[in-house]
């Protein structure tokens, strides 16, 4: 019934051959003592928690799905998952990146978010709950009093509590300036909170003793749309004294939603009836309190992508060297079987090779973005904490989009190897297919990314950002130009480097006219600066790869054929994506809507 | 829960301003008398009862699912079913295209492919029982006696008895030569056949009192491989006196699979323990025989996805008129609501109308496709049918594979277009992505059939077939070449011909030296061919509507609408396809297996 094994060596090529992180985290005061032994136990220990003790409970936990007690508002969790959060607490896992002062580990961001990889890889339906919890914990450390801190952080640092983000109403999604949910001000300085939230994922469920959930609300004075909202913390139960749950809270699950997949996850409708809550943050400014939560919450949609585009890959290349069928059109290869595995076929590689590349680009790239995030955190020199957080806030919406639309198209092409079997539940890698979709839908859709980038990264600040970015890439072109062996890389590398200059400032010029050209271009632009992104760390990797080629390491060989593939068979894309860019509003706009 | 409306005025547009059916049909003596008003007639019907009869149950069917009654073999199907196919029974629908020597009522394919289209955006899984009666029923047709077409051909088109295809074992599916199904020389004539056979559609059901299932098997004496196959007749219950059901033959359904979709059909694992059967056709032909099946069924799964394309494009359209959410880039458009219909959004636009133009072309393409296999089957001179014939050989694949690829594309996009409640089951989106995965996989994977295109059809006779058809993609290109309205369409249109001319050329050489190259250019390949048939036949539908869009006839304006999209977001496409194609095998085959 399948296989994970954390792809262990690739992530410590990225992180110590790639990025070498060793020496980045000794200018971070907080990760100065952080050797490359440690980081790769860890990832050891946690590639181990995943293959073992997540990934088999992965495919019985979508069969199973999530149960709803309507008369408790209880929540079950399928078979396994309660036990598996025991020991991820008991592991310590939940306070891996978290603060020491709280509890946590205090390992860089860079770390936790490869043992994310691996996590969701194994059973991203079960690691949606801790997952959550991230995002709870980084928000009350940046905007709660230092009371909420101290009462609530430590018990989601421990694991022992989790957290929720209520946003979504049923009539407002993306568009949170429309929703509806009230708070009215309560003794003690506390919150009444009404109203209905929907797509809450685990918002209720058996694992861990309690849960705060964050929710956004309007006060009775709110301005309407997105200046009008507030960001609450209404726990499940309202801590007693000695931080142990107390009293329950009305906001309870009134539905578990039927999904295409993530079943193992608890997907709640919450019915909040004069719920209790405590403010975070200033009033009516809960959005930009919000938003700490979501950028993570971005970069970690992205990582559940590139999980399922590992495991969907190990999985094919497994059935691909076991099933016999057909001979290789070039003569046979196993002329003692009764015919060839079909990894001889020239398109069944295509397949194998484009999860695998994407697998890889998506491994560099995300790892660098939690580098960055970690600089930005923790780099004493403002100036470069400033740098990072423009690299970050530019590739952020790269890493959910990009990731995400590659990792649904490699799950896809991974089933595929499988011909009608991959169709079958019991194989699994339908479920791949089908958990990968809803990562291009939530946490802000990708069309929603696109327009983050193009609108607000790129052309608010006339390419500024973009350019900081693409000026690091030229100076690697720069310094390779004249290596013969790496042209190869480098040409199609500057190459797309100016495509996207010139795209960008073409689509900048079209916006002055019509703001719609800047949502007609927006989704094929994000992928182009995804490609551009990726072919520079592909590029980076085979410079590398090509140095040690005659190692003896086939590592370094195998890296070399899959940056090759990359730029043989994916890069292309940007031909067709810039096209599409270019093309403008006018076809789209030329419809009457009552005409569709 | 969603809606499906026939696009009869699509249809109609297609069969008689594109095609000019009436004149084409009167060229052959079956159908001389048919004339468009009985066309559209039966159409209204058809469609009438996909929308009110199947399209009902398609979303209760895919939640509910088959059971399996292990005790008995009996296979239950979704609530309702059973009555929908007494009503299309009761309606004659079986019959439609079929001989009217057996009862059939003798109209053209190209009809019963518009019917087919309706049936499978209401219901696929539904639509597959009866579906695979035709498949039978053309291969008895074919290769029967006359004592098996009298005794079987009635029960088939009156639809009373179902059909199935049994190819398929655990251990080969693409590549049959490895079956093992065993077939023995029996009393009378018959034979006693034993094996186990897998992912066998409409298997078992309790919508017909009998099935005959056609199976695949190896008489004693075969020869080894895809020469020693022969395909036998074996019904469930073998018929007694008089035609009507007798003994239960030992053909048994011993599981139903689970699935990615499709579960209102049961996909059968079917045992025969000495089933009786009856040879059809020559010993050692098996597989010819079947290829009259297969044709048919790849047609007909092409069909599959050009209805989910236009279900889903409907329903994506209804939601992104309905639902608010944000306000238009450009300035509000819906000043009175509190905020605007998605639709005003271009990427969202983008979405829809990539659904609805690969609904459209699929629909001229498909229809077209269907008509030359009317003229094949009874044109009276010979010349033409050979050159209708090397039509439909040409063109089927990419009726399967590039109408597939599109399907699961579009499905995908119009889930997009509802946020969140895309991926929420109730609304209906996600099945349709389900279901449209698994017409990428069978009756041949969307490889397979690009190694047919590629291989057999066009490298085969050194490309004879498709210069045929590129001369007439050439004549429409000199006849409106100078027509200054049309040059936004010819332009492209004779570019993209011109570049498949150079790209078969190339691979072809190519693949002298080394036949992976075929392998490895072949997917991207098929798709480059099949925007050149989409680009063909939307500059001819433009051209129609260029010369009627002051018509007072909106329709005309949003063909031409829909042609200009095509041309300007997905026509790019190729840009990326025909680098892929020209890269060559290099880059997949550098790998060794082993560090996969």
């Amino acid at each position: 019934m399948g296989q994970y094994v954390a792809p262990l060596r690739d992530m410590q090529f990225v992180l110590h051959e790639l990025l070498h992180v060793e020496e980045e985290l000794k200018q971070l005061p907080k990760h100065a003592e952080l050797d490359a032994d440690t980081i790769n136990q860890v990832l050891e220990e946690g590639g181990k928690f995943a293959s073992s003790v997540l990934f088999p409970l992965n495919h019985a936990g979508d069969r199973e799905g999530c149960r709803l007690d309507k008369a408790t508002h209880a929540v079950t969790t399928p078979k396994g998952f309660k036990e598996a959060y025991r020991q991820y607490v008991e592991g310590g896992w939940p306070a891996l990146s978290c603060d020491p002062d709280y509890g946590g580990q205090g390992l860089p961001l860079v770390v936790n978010n490869s043992f994310y990889e691996m996590v969701n890889a194994a059973n991203q339906a079960w690691t949606m709950y801790p997952g959550l919890s991230h995002g709870a914990y980084e928000c009350l450390q940046a905007h709660g009093t230092p009371e909420q801190k101290q009462l609530y952080l430590p018990k989601l640092v421990s694991g022992e509590w989790t957290g929720t983000m209520c946003l979504t109403e049923a009539h407002c999604g993306t568009d949170l300036g429309l929703l509806r949910t009230k708070a009215e001000p309560a003794a003690d300085g506390a919150y009444s909170i009404t109203g209905g939230k929907i797509f809450i994922s685990a918002g209720e469920h058996d694992m861990a003793e309690n849960i705060l959930h964050l929710v956004l609300a309007r006060l009775p004075d709110a301005p309407a749309g997105t200046k009008g909202i507030s960001l609450f913390l209404v726990p499940k139960f309202i801590p007693a004294a000695g931080g142990t749950p107390g009293a329950r809270n009305p906001i309870t699950c009134g539905a578990i939603e039927e999904k295409m997949g993530i079943h193992g996850n608890a997907t709640c409708q919450m019915n909040l009836d004069g719920a209790t809550g405590w403010l975070i943050g200033e009033p009516n400014r809960g959005l930009q309190a919000m938003f700490v939560m979501m950028n993570a919450a971005r970069l970690g949609v992205g990582m559940q992508s590139l999980g399922l585009t590992e495991v969907a890959y190990q999985n094919a290349v497994t059935y691909a060297k076991d099933r016999l069928q057909m001979r290789s059109l070039s003569g046979p290869k196993a002329p003692d079987k009764p015919a060839d595995p079909i990894i001889v076929h020239p398109d069944v590689r295509r397949m194998l090779l484009t999860a695998r590349a994407w697998a890889e680009g998506g491994r560099a790239f995300s790892s660098y973005v939690a580098l960055m995030i970690d600089r930005e955190l923790n780099h004493p020199d403002e100036e470069v904490r400033k740098d990072a957080a423009d690299q970050v806030a530019l590739l952020t919406p790269i890493v959910k989009a990009f990731l995400t639309d590659n990792g649904f198209a490699a799950a896809s092409e991974a089933l595929q190897v499988y011909g009608g079997h991959g169709y079958i539940a019991e194989w699994g890698m339908e479920q791949f297919v089908r958990d990968a979709r809803i990562n291009m839908i939530y946490e802000g859709t990708n069309t929603i990314q696109s327009l983050d980038l193009l609108g607000r990264k790129v052309l608010m600040d006339n390419g500024a950002k973009l350019r900081k970015f693409g000026a690091q890439i030229q100076a690697f072109v720069e310094e390779h130009g004249t290596d013969e062996a790496m042209s190869e890389f480098i040409t199609p590398l500057a190459d797309i480097g100016d495509k996207v200059t010139k795209l960008s400032m073409e689509i900048g010029m079209k916006a002055f006219q019509n703001q719609d050209e800047v949502g007609a271009a927006a989704v094929p632009y994000l992928r182009v600066v995804g490609h551009l992104v990726f072919a520079y760390f592909f590029a980076r990797m085979a410079k590398i790869a090509l140095d040690k080629q005659d190692s003896g390491d086939s590592f370094y060989k195998a890296k070399l054929a899959t940056a090759r593939f990359y730029f043989a068979r994916l890069l292309p894309e940007t031909a067709m994506l810039i096209r599409q860019a270019r093309s403008g509003a006018a076809s789209l706009m030329a419809l009457d809507a009552d005409l569709f």
